[in-house]
């Protein structure tokens, strides 16, 4: 009781499916919650491209501000390519059904298991970051960043298991406060060193220790490439928005990349222009802010902000990640319980899957951004490459009106993501991006596995034939007992309700109590027969597994029905001293054929 | 089979009841079993005396040898008081035993409590022991102790599991083989240093952080007590000697004493003589041995010796702890389960969770002995004093034939042990004796607990009224399904061979599958009713549930029998896959009155 309490406290009333409809998004909420984790990138990505060009010394530095500019393509690029994906799919256009839809089962399978993957990195990336916001202003936290971040972490699990819509007001007012305190900053900043306000800091010289090669600036590029992870959320989530679904999907697409792409480009040239350097314990952002506002009360808001934004960040892949896989489960590919929703109308099983994998990375990775990068954006762009496959493909085969515009459009996509991924995946791969790919395999095989086996279980349960299968006509009833109670009598006069022949079955594992329970059994059993079976091991288990497997044998057209006399405690934790024999007796039971359990329960008061 | 298989490889093929006879042991046998654990302390308990007296300097250190000589008293006096026990218990007298006799309930539980704890922890000692004498014959081990010692605790367990006389023929051969190789280091180190020829190191002068106090003193001693911890392991055992059981236990305990109070004064004394100081990393045994024989192949015959001795002496831990749960069992203290035979006539349970907490302790404290032995002795010096009151007791009340004499003897035993207990508890309490004392309050209420619910259960259970008590006249018979399949209609026909009304119950989730399930049913349902539940929370449980509370509330005078067909996958994996519905709903009811849960399976073939 006081379990389903705490659940309706923290979790709210369940919802019923006719609210289903009420649930639907906003622009401005679906703002807040699918784009959080794009714009949250901005606070990285700078910082990502710096720490790799530094290798080759400060020089090198320079670098920043044509990579940046290559993102900035991409986030065009992508922006472009996707409107048409959430316009052809208005029931929500992930890379698993768009490429499942047009380039065939691997390729949607391949693109699943990359999404799911960067789901879970998703939310670990972004809750490092947010801690890292938080402990470049606070250094004294440092210390528990792990420890913040699985507070950070189980905090966005509650608020997802509550449901979509109170999950988005919830998300939107940090998640606008944080992008207008961003904003601010871009924008002194940008006045203050356009109109020579700002003093340019010069940075320490750091010394190469790497030479400045173009694997170094294709490496640059690949970390930056986070920025655009979280792009592809909204082409997910279009059902969730309100009618017209598409329209309002694709507006929505547009605001995000604007956000994005002045928030991240305006962060990269003033990172270049006071002369940032990347620090263990302070992020870039910090680091500029501090030089922009001072330490001041608009410094601290604005780390606050960054943090809430990157924490809410993760919150969207609590709407991706739960979604897809419920697709998935429909389809077969994993469990069937992944497809079904909770109380509050969310996939629940989902989001606490989704939130137990991110902690364990952020437990394993010792909550440090720069240590998952490495695993990052694969994923993500290699569902990008799918997607807008599966896009050209779509045009190339169905037409349809302004087909070759259309298709001129997700090409240049499929081209750039696939030049993109080329370079993640080539750069990080002994970085750690191998993992990732060994991911997808084992992914891969596993959705097949699952699959097929529930293709194989409806073959054999389906009723093909028009003849019933036969199966046993009469059945024995026998009744294990160890002893005389009430519980023992109760499941005699249950089993007496029923026609069949039944007997109860002692063990005889000490002759003395043996024969007191017969004499009691005179008296209670009914008429019952009692049958004492020998009990040579010392185990009555074994004993009585004989006992059944010489019942089935001697009677091959019989059911043999275990009627279990179960004493239930009062209290959860007094089954352990109760029915450790029945539970044995049941796991062994079960795998028989013919024999069918039946537990007749006897509950105690206290 | 592959489980069943690796089971009776490691641990042998079943016993019958009527091979326990067989199982009892000579005396060689019973002394390598039953008195390593004593014998062995004598590796650790004078390097313990000297860590704490070098808190006050070298010239501190003299005071090893007066305090040796009050443990050696106190191992005469425990040999005297404890063979009157074995006398007056031939069915085995340990401490609870003696107390419930003749203390009453409370002394004895808290002996049995004190007595738990200290077998773990001689499990954990032994064990971190053993593994220091082989870290400090191969230094380059010493990195891996903790992981050396899990292998180790392993390997005790599973030859514990074959049963009791096997393990005695294993362990008898390195027992003595140790004990012999600790003899002839004592004996030559005495030889040479009574006719000089042994060279007397002057060891580094240690500089005193503490003043040489009285406390400081009592605490020396105190570590010193770990000497005699074990001694009481053989009046525990009685049962196990071959008869005339008291007898030869008796005389076993003589022999004990003799090797334990020669090879412990022979150590203190060679240690004091060449100035033999403790260091991290190795022993002063080790030490000892080193200046006896030189670091060559008697001295590696030696430490591999000691190391057996330690490792196996864990092993009489292993027949103490399980017997003794077993008692606790039968009276009702502990589960039930901790009272039954495995199939090798040991006490599995017991032993398996002994093993657990032992390296759960090693892990914990890192493998070092030395943290370990502040928490070691108290418990068992708890239970000596609780033994040897009661024995006095006994005395007092019972009289008996000398019964004086046998006062006095027990009476010195119970004065002595009580002072040791107190300088015990008092100089290693802040030190960790505090959470020894904790968890027997723990233990001590948890015992009260169990004692007091199976109490409650068997008075709820038990047929003290001659008519029986009055329970439902008819049955319900309801069948949950969520589609029409092979595994359905089976249930359907098992259902049938019963007497009583049967319908088929479907949570109507969606509109379509409904009506399609409606007219297969038509089909294949052999007139059996379909009822169609709505379903406004999307929750098929809760839905199914609500139905058959409104079942339970129409008919109070009826079973409710529910009948689920349950797909049976072929490979444990696939459990995930299925059955996860079945599973809760079971869960659900198994807590309401008047159902009757009844499984039937349908097992699939890949």
């Amino acid at each position: 009781m006081t379990v389903m309490f705490l659940k309706r406290w923290l979790l709210g009333d369940p919802l019923k499916s006719a609210q289903a409809g009420h649930e639907r998004l906003s622009k401005t909420l679906a703002l807040a919650i699918f784009s959080s984790n794009a714009i949250s990138s901005v606070a990285y990505a700078t910082e990502e491209i710096l720490l790799v060009l530094v290798l080759a010394g400060t020089a090198a530095v320079a670098w920043s501000i044509p990579i940046s500019f290559a993102i900035l393509f991409l986030i065009v690029v992508l922006t472009i390519s996707y409107r048409q994906i959430v316009h052809e799919y208005p029931e929500g256009g992930g890379a698993y059904i768009v490429a499942r839809n047009n380039l065939g089962e691997l390729p949607a399978l391949i693109a699943a298991a990359a999404l799911m993957i960067d789901y879970v990195l998703t939310v670990a990336v972004s809750v490092a970051a947010g801690i890292a916001a938080l402990t470049s202003a606070v250094p004294s936290l440092f210390a528990y960043r792990v420890a913040l971040g699985l507070v950070a972490s189980l905090f966005i699990i509650v608020m997802n298991l509550r449901g979509v819509r109170e999950s988005g007001k919830f998300f939107a007012v940090p998640t606008y406060f944080s992008i207008g305190a961003l904003g601010v900053m871009v924008g002194i900043g940008s006045f203050q060193a356009l109109f020579g306000q700002g003093v340019s800091v010069s940075p320490d010289q750091q010394t190469a220790v790497e030479e400045l090669t173009l694997f170094l600036i294709l490496r640059s590029f690949a970390a930056g490439c986070s920025a655009v992870t979280g792009m592809e959320v909204i082409s997910n989530g279009v059902k969730a928005f309100r009618r017209p679904e598409s329209q309002n999907a694709s507006t929505t697409m547009i605001y995000m990349s604007l956000i994005l792409a002045a928030l991240f480009m305006g962060i990269s040239f003033l990172a270049y222009h006071y002369g940032v350097m990347p620090k263990t314990d302070e992020t870039v952002v910090s680091q500029l802010a501090r030089f922009i506002f001072g330490t001041g009360p608009l410094y601290y808001a604005l780390q606050i902000g960054t943090m809430l934004l990157l924490i809410l960040a993760a919150n969207s892949a609590f709407a991706g990640f739960p979604h897809l896989a419920s697709i998935l489960a429909r389809d077969g590919y994993m469990p069937r319980q992944m497809g079904t929703f909770g109380d509050r109308l969310v996939f629940s099983n989902g989001i606490v899957i989704l939130g137990f994998l991110a902690c364990f990375l952020l437990i394993l990775f010792r909550g440090d951004t720069h240590a998952l990068i490495p695993l990052y954006a694969v994923g993500v762009f290699i569902s990008f490459t799918f997607s807008q496959a599966g896009m050209v493909r779509r045009w190339l085969t169905g037409k349809g009106p302004h087909w070759r515009k259309k298709l001129i459009v997700n090409g240049v996509g499929a081209v750039t993501t696939g030049i993109a991924t080329i370079i993640i995946a080539s750069t990080k791969f002994t970085h750690g991006a191998w993992i990732v790919f060994l991911l997808i395999l084992v992914l891969v095989w596993m959705f097949r596995s699952i699959r097929s086996h529930y293709k194989a279980v409806s073959e054999q349960i389906a009723l093909t034939r028009d003849h019933r299968p036969p199966i046993p006509r009469r059945n024995i009833v026998i009744i294990p007992i160890s002893g005389v109670d009430q519980a023992v009598i109760r499941a005699v006069d249950y089993a007496r309700t029923r026609a069949g022949e039944i007997r109860a079955v002692l063990v005889d594992v000490d002759p003395e109590s043996t024969a007191r329970i017969q004499t009691q059994w005179a008296q209670w059993g009914c008429g019952v027969q009692l049958t004492v079976v020998p009990c040579p091991y010392r185990s009555v288990l074994r004993s009585l597994l004989d006992h059944v497997e010489e019942l089935l044998q001697k009677n091959q057209d019989h059911w043999v029905t275990v009627v279990i006399p179960e004493i239930l405690p009062a209290r959860w934790w007094q089954n352990i001293l109760h029915n450790q024999r029945a539970l044995r007796l049941k796991a062994a039971l079960l795998f028989k054929d013919r024999i069918i359990l039946t537990d007749v329960p006897f509950h105690l008061k206290r």
